[in-house]
């Protein structure tokens, strides 16, 4: 489906890929689908286009491209997400209600834009400003996922249960059985360092101690949850959190995010390729930490620790194009059945797994100087650490380190379950 | 501006107009303008474009065109406003999270409609039909004047401040001193009866004593509004009603609606041109009930009752055409000063003025049999009549019996002032 | 039960006996019982005393008994109700939170303005203050009835169901078939005017035009209301009001507000004297006007206005002492079956009876000076009025042209129907 | 002020001074101002003292103590907190509102337990029973704790600020200036094990891999958050957690939760003890997780972790009696100045101490079998944790492994700040 070039160059390569990425992911969608906001969490597509651009022009081209002219000086305020160092910002839940400037003239906007940061990175001092560009690539690639989230929940929203693209059927068999994988403990260093990029909040690279534990194979089916659905999981309180049993019966929760009783009774799923009978061999996805946590109860088992998850991923390539790997660049924009058993299937693609580890800085952990230190220190309260990327992730922009966050009531974006449990 | 042809001719030349008033509406919209939904009370352009043509798909061409085909079967319930009669239908507050059917599609589906009533009312039967088109007619007119208000809300909440149309001045002098006109009391009629169409809230038509009261020669004005302000009219409770006053607190309205202090102090306002310092010699619009009632109030006068209000407007032309009406064929988009001192003026056009009226049922009132008499029965309750229409109004949609509602506290609609005192 | 003196005497006596009975009604409470507030709309019994108390400080000795001290200037701020002129007040919904002054500390407060009442009242200008301390004690008596309505919700709060008083079984037959009686049209005045007290809401007396109606003998009973609800009243959208069928979607009403099911599945009521079967001759209570409203339009009748009402009502005696009339003084505490068949029968005491009319100022009308004329004028939207007194009304309170009113979503009163029709 | 036996003697002993203890907390306290709820998060003083009874008599006495019958059926429902096991339970929010069984009834409900617990106690099989009993009394210490905590805040809701106990001066002179204490890292075992009680929470022991740290020798006191308060740590966002940042402008939070300003400007602190002019040199209280994050990001120091604020607690005596413990027992009611610089003071005692570290259970955590199960567990997420006790903590209720939690944003508990940084 996108048809980005294979091969990698330089810097302005790399620009370049991404940034047509995420116009690809933009093609076929009409101007309305691009400007509405379903819901305070989630951000109209053209906005996501408008802001990624923000910030190349915000971080990168006003402090560093000699004479640059902002394309219009009050996209400042109406594109800055959250950073409170840059000034004033249209709040949040309101990014729907602007309708101009429109999808054509955000278009305008990433092409100024991209021709200004060409020209800066063929400057002599390119090499200086490559962390921060690079930055601003994984930023846009983590908008790019979230593109496809928000869309899924806008489609989601409307009764005509419209697709983004059409179905393909997955070359996979049926979920194979699974089992379970002992890991070693002791004390094993997690988190990142050396060379290669990694947002902040991957580091620094610390020792923890671990207890020998096991990790099951795959993740968790649609066929797995069902027998929980089905079981009454939703409905015995025994089973959840105190908090998570208060947002069960405020929301009516009886089953994940998207899935939905037809006319015979029968689930089935809302995915970005439309309604769907319930695939029961694909990893279940849609459900919140509350539910992860309830599932895992209910089998008798746990969520794994983030480090836990990433001693076991450690070494594991983390790619779309690996033989385990369904990260976006497979085109199937959902996740599928694991493919035959080998070690740890899964871990990368398909679903986010939620961890058992509430998001915290590492030790010694520093925010980034300025205003992109506010990326991801400041959410560190509340929220929950998923691991391993998801179908909706751009190829190799997850890694073993990777530490997602999201608030355990959530649950629209691509996020399933692995179980563990002691050794 | 609305370049509809002058001459009215049958039922079917009518139809064309008012359908054709409606497209010309959205001329110089994009599709990001025409889907968004800016507040639960407002609805999306398209919505409105796409209800109005299903009020003649359901109640005209289904029961009473042979063969005919709904343009699409998810339509009944995506553009179903309120009518329960006919079966479920998307909630109000999520119109605008509905992005396909998009705008082209809705442009067909009119033209598809369109093509279709004009058959059936070629037919040897159409007059049979006739109240019922008409209906329909006079409930395109209602939306075309909603598109008006709920663009303008939508326009207000962008930190651009768009312009629907480009300023054109008001070939029209400072408002004139004003005087009180006394209107004799005794025994009236008032409601609709007879020929013309009316909807069937305004009958029947029946007696009520008045006693004699003078009612003002126009409209209170921006300059009057803002001595209100300047005066503390906002602080002061001892002037608002008990529910106005927690209103005032709440919402933290220090002006109407749609003012905005300049950088440099001075009040402006936002309107369907743009933003503009605030002319003192118009009409105040976009104030509701609780504000009108403080008003008068503070100036030691009193709302009209409607009763009062139509004795006094009979016999006005009740036309945009007028020399004193200011309705949408002006083409002004905005209330104006009032012309020369002849009578009452901007009775009719310029804005809706608030009666002392709770809104409620004519002795006698039956609401009309079948779903349409779900048209304005069911919505006498806490809302407040107003009476003479606005700038957004088409010509010839109002008259003296005409019964507008809204709720106290809303104010987005083109809703001002007109003083009464007793005789 | 309220065993005051029989006896009147002068402004003095009657002074004594009503703030007698107000402290009578809290004979058998509990200090918990006095001092929680069970909704915003809901005080404690304990602020009742206060405020009723706090009336006589605030409006009668500060200004006029010489030498008078307040008995504890705190309590300025803590028992005003609403009167923006007085000064700040403490919150309304936060009156439940205030646990000192104390039961105790309140009835020293009732006994020091007491006192010092009866030394201003044997004054030489006690005649002069006359009207003022009728209010006063007009004021009293509304917040006696409030003090059983606000405690009977307060109980009905709790699982355990207590009684306030023991069930004593009223002494009338089944309700009698009631029928419809004829009243004339004309132009017909309404309002109070003369001598006697009334609050300034009931004038002035002004003249109106009515159409011949027929208003129903008796109230309708909970046997009517209950074929309503079995025929399936509260889920028929086409009977209701659009506010009306929100409110009932949201609140899941399917029933009047204290009508409980039993474990047999029959109906019961929960009472000022504990739940009890539902008793299908008394008068339905505890009904809103949006359920008065439906009620009516499903038994193809409708509400009378306040002016057919009152016309209907002039000439009857409007006192508990009388044959038809259960107010407080029969000590009953809940509306009970209308005696023999003789004219208007329930029209004063047992339910207050919904009007179909919006509550707003009569022509001409001017509220009170000073902070009493907070009284009642600025409640005058979004209300409606309801005539006649109940069972909770102190004897001889209410009269003819006496208007209680209510947002049309409340039920915690003593409210039922009367049916009217066209003649 | 508690003058309860010093002496223990066996568990009936114990049993009797812990419950004696409840009793004598509300000695002083009216009735009113044990039935009132301040908020969902607080409860009534006769709730407490009911709550904790019911667990008697629901874990204790039902199931072990033939004959026994319950003092009355309907306080399973009234009394159950949130123990889903045992069946429907009155909601939270609503417990204001059960003024009957009153006070008094409950002082019976107290004794009629009291008595058979006794019994119980007596029997042979006590010891098979003494486990649980002691979970029922640890129970009761907290809800004694609750008791103050929830007093606290209903008082502060009146603007007559009541004082519960009168003001005594605390022997302590001004606050020592206080110095970093180094700890060494490496592994370390952390969480209960052994004879003595601990909540289910407090384990597995286990084994973490620290580093070396330090950690300052007191709390932060009111004149150093005074600094922050002046240096506008309120106002500035870089100092924020983001879900912080948006409750300190939701709440509007300018100073921790009961500092009032004074008439002359300066700041004042409502306490148990009435309202007095803020003490510089004690420990600053009623601060949430959010201000105390913001507080040491502001002094450039961190939170401490629990891991590692309990190694530095190890080996501290944990006593209300110890020379710097300032518990229940001190009869202080509030937080004071800490005593001469000699290690760590005010550990144990005077204010809790938030940590770093989110509530979660610990490596192979399982919670207990039954009902009392949903003690601890089901509260772990979105909590943080809390440690050493404070002047409202019972004496000998708390010890270095004890786990206290509480949601980022509350802060009606008696809750401090000790800094630390890395080595």
């Amino acid at each position: 489906m996108l048809k980005t070039a294979a091969k990698a160059g330089g810097l302005a390569d790399r620009f370049r890929r991404v940034r047509a990425t995420s116009a690809e992911l933009a093609v076929g969608l009409s101007p309305e689908d691009q400007v509405v906001q379903s819901m305070p969490d989630a951000s109209p597509v053209k906005w996501h286009l408008a802001h990624t651009t923000w910030f190349f022009e915000t971080f990168l081209l006003s402090p560093n491209l000699p004479g640059y002219r902002p394309f219009d000086p009050a996209f400042g305020y109406l594109f800055n997400s959250y950073y409170e160092a840059v000034g004033a910002r249209h709040p949040r839940p309101r990014r729907g209600l602007v309708t101009r400037p429109g999808v054509a003239e955000v278009a305008a906007y990433r092409d100024h834009v991209d021709a200004a940061m060409l020209t800066l990175l063929e400057r002599g001092d390119a090499e200086r400003l490559a962390p921060l560009v690079t930055l601003g690539l994984a930023h846009e690639e983590q908008h790019q996922e979230l593109i496809l989230m928000d869309l899924l929940h806008l489609f989601s929203c409307n009764p005509v249960a419209p697709a983004y693209r059409p179905y393909r059927p997955a070359l996979r068999g049926p979920a194979h059985e699974g089992r379970w994988i002992a890991v070693d403990g002791g004390i094993v260093a997690v988190g990142h360092a050396g060379e290669g990029f990694a947002f902040d909040n991957e580091g620094p690279r610390h020792e923890v101690l671990l207890r020998p534990f096991r990790l099951f194979s795959r993740a968790v089916t649609n066929g797995e949850w069902l027998a929980f659905v089905e079981d009454g999981g939703y409905r015995n309180p025994a089973l959840w959190l105190s908090d998570g049993w208060a947002t069960v019966n405020a929301e009516g929760w009886e089953a994940p995010a998207y899935w939905r009783r037809g006319e015979d009774g029968g689930w089935r799923e809302f995915t970005l390729l439309g309604e769907h009978p319930l695939d029961e061999d694909a990893p279940v996805s849609h459900v919140g930490f509350y539910e992860a946590d309830a599932f895992a109860r209910w089998a008798g088992k746990r969520l794994p620790t983030e480090a836990e998850w990433e001693t076991a991923a450690a070494g594991i390539p983390a790619t779309g194009l690996s033989p385990t790997g369904n990260t976006l660049g497979s085109g199937l924009l959902r996740p599928v059945a694991a493919a035959a058993d080998e070690g740890f299937a899964q871990m990368f693609g398909d679903v986010w797994e939620w961890t058992a580890s509430a998001y915290s800085g590492y030790p010694g952990f520093r925010p980034a100087v300025g205003a992109v230190g506010e990326y991801n220190g400041k959410f560190m309260a509340n929220q929950y650490v998923l691991r391993g990327g998801c179908c909706a992730t751009p190829d190799g922009h997850a890694r073993a380190t990777y530490r997602n966050f999201f608030y355990p009531h959530q649950r629209w974006m691509f996020s399933g379950v692995r179980l563990a449990e002691d050794a």
